[in-house]
């Protein structure tokens, strides 16, 4: 429980100073400022007063229990600042100084030590290198951070990992004057993790959104496991920043493994349902709609207006991010045709005109209410010199107060002489922005919401497998960290089910002559030897040999051409042409395995048309990797081919994902290329290559 | 010449009156309340005083010369108020009024009047179904529109199809303080034309950029010809709406032909050097860099950040824009090493750290700017409360007024505490933004510019073409409306210099025994009727046909299955595999053919991965197309295949673009597929599709 953070009932500040330019000063007078409801604790061995406060040489010497202290003294002072904190009983430690992991091994030492000692005496360390924590909540009202944006109450609380990029997102809302709930932007995560974070925020009742901002996942499998908990009771908001190799850079210098991070956390955003947002301003516009409307049940919309051209630029946003104009009920056109004045457009969008009056406008929205068609509404307001503008507003907000359905707002106009119309409709619940395109990203984004809480439940298939035979055949290459033969990988897959090429192994060319009389004709043959990777381009397979005399010949090209690899061979099967794709997976420490998908060839070598999903993978994760590909329409039988088997090319990544699960040792597997074959006929696993991991 | 209109020096107003609420005096009041720099005169016959002007009956009555007269009553009356203004000598008349073309038949034909009148005595109509125009010059102030956002000088001028977007366009502008020089919302077009107002503001010295809305163009030959003149001297940015089908629908019926013509207009913009966006918010942020900043010589940028979070959002937004992270010069480096506190961090970005005061935030711009590298700076500050921040933006104004490269500043503070930080720097010409993403996305916009001034001339080639022969072909099928046999698109293409696979028509088994003589074998056999449109999925094709036997029997074959529809047949040789593409040309109706190209099959019916570009094909034309499609790489010679023949592709596509330049008659035309084989081995058009035009 992080109560005593985020709900402290006294705080301590260690740094404390009449210097107005230090953070411990800026600490107390944010929280004089916001009215802290508990007391106020200065700390520093020279000063009797801070601020009118007394204050005490040491925490020890403070006479009342202390929840929270804030730390902003030298590095290396800490430690000792800490054993005091930890004697005194204090229960949670904000450390604001820098220095630490950040800046090498030494400061890493000084983090480790740090936390060893608060964990000696039961005491959370925050930070270090942190920049601290909000709650508004009125019984509470604690701003101790050191930043400049003012608190008001309100319902979006805030996690960021930077803190340049918490206060711009902060920054935003005061702007509009919007109020937040609770913030946290929390540095080095020693101790107290983000995951604990989101899942204290999760709980929170008046928490009604939560945005986040992360460089990088420190425990990518906790946060699987908090995020999916807390999606499914309020939206998470994420802006994940590093996404280019210059931008991860920025964050780090693993540039390749972070930039596969970028790709992971996708996936673990998709399995966790957490919606990924690209831009702050378009992350904040969400928020303040998901702060007070409800989720909309369908994507079916309606957009209302009294000016064309903000409309159409609606129209263009919502049907181009999947959204649907509703069809008015006959009921709801015939009523609005009698309402409305005759040049109005009674369609979707309903065109009111200039010169409807709150009668006109407010009716037609009341109307839209109540159609059953409609799910959710969009209303674009221009403030006409002509119209009695309050009166709309009033009407409106009086609508938004009760409406049961989710109502977007536009208002076009300006503040001096229209701020309360703005004002009235904000007050009410409804949002209001500057531009048809915000608000119809904002509704956007309450859709998605609702598509997530709607995702049927996950359907997970145990398919039966061979597992003890295939650990047999794992455990011969365990600590390897080698390729696998394609004989054993073939076996490996077919232990769970997944068909592959009718096959074998070869070595001598009387294995040849004696194993080609089991299989039909035309085979292939390839070179199969672990330096040769890349076997085609290496000129180490001969297709559609269709007798012996070419399949020995190739025999002799080959055997002599990688003489000095002392290969084996293998001969396979031939078969008839089909869709080739590509599966893969690849290990995650901590995590499950990513699966990968794509049709094969140029569509994921140029075109990067591929899939990624966490495993384990369900019935739906399974489809949805394959539906979502953009070459999906080849896989339905496009240019008059009839469609691949579908259902058994999701088996198979189900299957597979199941193999991999079991065996977390499997470091990385490419199945290169699958043929699948028309519906009902199957898919066949024609390369493989795998590699078990060096440790585990 | 549009003075009278842009720069009247007087105006009077026919439905001026004492009503608050109505048009004519919201015009007056707009008027007076600008300090319009002309006199006014309210034209109403049952009023002696409008607002304390004197009021005349008729336009007639007026003593003085009129310039403009703003027209907002009936509909019906407005062709008599334009006899009167007409005698009078009035330049300009803006008709406010509605009920013109929008409305029908009866619309158009009263529209047609009112032109008529106009242009009898010499006099231009702006409108009707108008909002109005405004110039902030001061020696004019004139602000004859009836909308509400007040008007400040500055040096972006709006052109808007919509008056509601126009109104969003000015209003964001004045929430920003910023203000605008002209602007123009023009109704129906029915005399003074969009692009006139373009031509006109292009000429105006003080319009530093345009913003344009566009729903639909009602001359795209004009267009096309005065943007292409404007954008060398200043930037058009363009909003083009109605971008989905039900976007469309929401503009007008015709939906087919307005989502051509949304390709048409990409077109127009990419041909003429206008810059479409997607959001009118990040057009006006645009704009306003645009406004102050010089054009970027190079994509090489540099960001300066004193927070790290909001600078690695920076670094994303740019680099995924195609921007470069420049390297600092070691000069540079080695200053700033310097100047800079030991925890900064000397890189790109260059983060000053968060206690960079004047001296060294101020000093680091500075050398960066000095520094050869580096060709524009975006700049992120936060106002940290223990920094003289008014410092600091004092020394960036001063370093912003004389700058003479582009600077995009992105300042993270709170109005109230830290609002002179922001306009200092605003005054000086810095634009200031409150995200990353937006200042990034205004850099992008400054930069994409500066490559389109930098746009080499094109290179025109004219190659050799037997014109006769061509126009003996067309001629043959003119005002037929029908598709040509395969035989003449053939030598039509031949004409022109353009290669395609060798081959014959046969009408009968003799024919075919007797040319396939001539032919190398293996030959292709293809039906040839007008009616079998998809030779292949109706089964019309046989390829790979290896002997005379095999030839004759799917001639036996296809004869039958086609016997109603008395069919012809192409016997062609079957070339060797190659990468196949697909070319195509579309006439436009008033402007040059539009010429598409793609990779072959599922990639441009599948991914839609085509590329679209106006004729005359200039080779900067020709290579584009090529390299812009994502399949490109397949071109280039991906999976260790050698490149395609592109030189080739490129000039075929040039060819084709004066065949179909030469003969507007061409409708359609299709080539696919297009064989394209390996670099300096040529292409070839295997089948092609052409219709010459019903009409011309």
């Amino acid at each position: 429980m992080l109560d005593g953070l985020f709900k402290p009932r006294s705080v301590a500040i260690v740094g404390a100073s009449n210097n107005p330019l230090s953070i411990g000063h800026i600490i107390i007078q944010n929280l004089v400022d916001h009215d802290f409801k508990g007391p106020i604790y200065p700390i520093n061995p020279k000063s009797k007063v801070i601020k009118s406060f007394k204050t005490y040489p040491s925490v020890g010497d403070v006479p009342d229990e202390i929840d929270l202290v804030n730390i902003s003294i030298k590095n290396s002072l800490v430690p000792s600042v800490l054993e005091d904190c930890g004697k005194k009983g204090v229960k949670f430690a904000i450390v604001h100084t820098a220095g630490f992991k950040e800046v090498g091994e030494e400061g890493l030492a000084l983090e480790k030590q740090i936390v060893e000692i608060a964990h000696k005496h039961g005491m959370r360390i925050y930070g270090p290198n942190s920049q601290g924590i909000q709650n508004s909540d009125p019984s509470v009202s604690v701003y101790a951070n050191f930043t400049f944006v003012p608190m008001t109450p309100g319902s979006i609380s805030i996690i960021a990992q930077s803190g340049g990029v918490g206060e711009t997102l902060k920054l935003e809302l005061h702007r509009i004057g919007m109020g937040i709930r609770m913030y946290s932007s929390f540095g080095n995560e020693a101790d107290v993790s983000m995951n604990e974070i989101i899942d204290y925020f999760g709980q929170d009742e008046e928490t009604k959104a939560i945005m986040l901002h992360i460089e990088t996942l420190k425990d990518p499998a906790g946060f699987l496991e908090v995020a999916s908990r807390v999606t499914k009771k309020k939206p998470i908001l994420a802006l994940k920043t590093g996404k280019t190799s210059e931008g991860v850079a920025a964050v780090a210098s693993h540039t390749g493994s972070l930039l596969e991070q970028d790709t992971l956390s996708d996936a673990i955003f998709e399995k966790s349902g957490v919606m990924r947002f690209h831009s702050q301003q378009e992350m904040i516009e969400a928020a303040i709609a998901f702060s007070t409307q409800p989720i909309p049940k369908s994507e079916n919309i309606v957009i209302v207006t009294n000016t064309g051209g903000p409309a159409i630029i609606a129209v263009d946003e919502c049907i181009s991010s999947g959204l649907k104009l509703a069809k008015l009920s006959p009921d709801t056109a015939k009523a609005l045709g009698e309402l409305l004045f005759s040049e109005a457009i009674v369609s979707n969008p309903v065109d009111v005109i200039a010169t409807a009056g709150a009668k006109e406008y407010g009716g037609a929205v009341e109307l839209l209410l109540k159609d059953p068609n409609i799910d959710s509404l969009i209303l674009n307001f221009v403030t006409p010199p002509f119209v009695d503008c309050e009166a709309v507003a009033h009407k409106l907000a009086e609508i938004g107060a009760t409406a049961e359905k989710p109502i977007i707002c536009i208002v076009l106009t300006i503040e001096e002489k229209f701020g309360k119309v703005i004002r009235l409709i904000r007050e009410s619940g409804i949002p209001v922005y500057d531009f048809p395109e915000s608000a119809s990203k904002a509704l956007t984004a309450l859709i998605k919401y609702g598509q997530i809480l709607r995702r049927e439940t996950p359907e997970y298939l145990e398919h039966k497998a061979d597992k003890n035979k295939a650990a047999e055949i794992i455990n011969r290459y365990r600590g390897q960290d080698r390729f696998l033969p394609q004989a054993d990988v073939f076996e490996l897959l077919q232990c769970y089910g997944i068909p592959t090429v009718k096959s074998v192994r070869i070595d001598t060319k009387d294995d040849l002559k004696a194993e080609s009389q089991k299989l039909k004709y035309p085979l292939v043959l390839k070179v199969d030897a672990e330096e040769v990777v890349h076997k085609s381009d290496a000129g180490g397979v001969c297709l559609n040999l269709e007798d012996e005399a070419s399949l020995l010949a190739a025999f002799d090209e080959m055997a002599s051409k990688f003489k000095e690899h002392k290969p084996g061979f293998i001969l396979q099967e031939h078969l008839a042409a089909a869709t080739e794709v590509i599966m893969g997976a690849k290990a995650n420490a901590g995590l499950g395995p990513m699966l990968m998908f794509g049709l094969g060839g140029v569509f994921v070598e140029t075109l990067k048309d591929v899939q990624f999903r966490l495993a384990p993978l369900s019935q739906q994760d399974a489809n949805g990797m394959i539906s979502s590909i953009k070459g999906y329409p080849i896989l339905q039988g496009a240019r008059g081919k009839k469609p691949a088997d579908i259902d058994k090319l999701a088996e198979t990544l189900i299957r597979l994902s199941q193999l991999c699960s079991d065996f977390p040792e499997i470091d990385e597997m490419d199945l290169n290329p699958v043929f699948a074959f028309e519906e009902g006929k199957g898919v066949s696993v024609v390369d493989a290559r795998l590699k078990v991991a060096n440790t585990g």
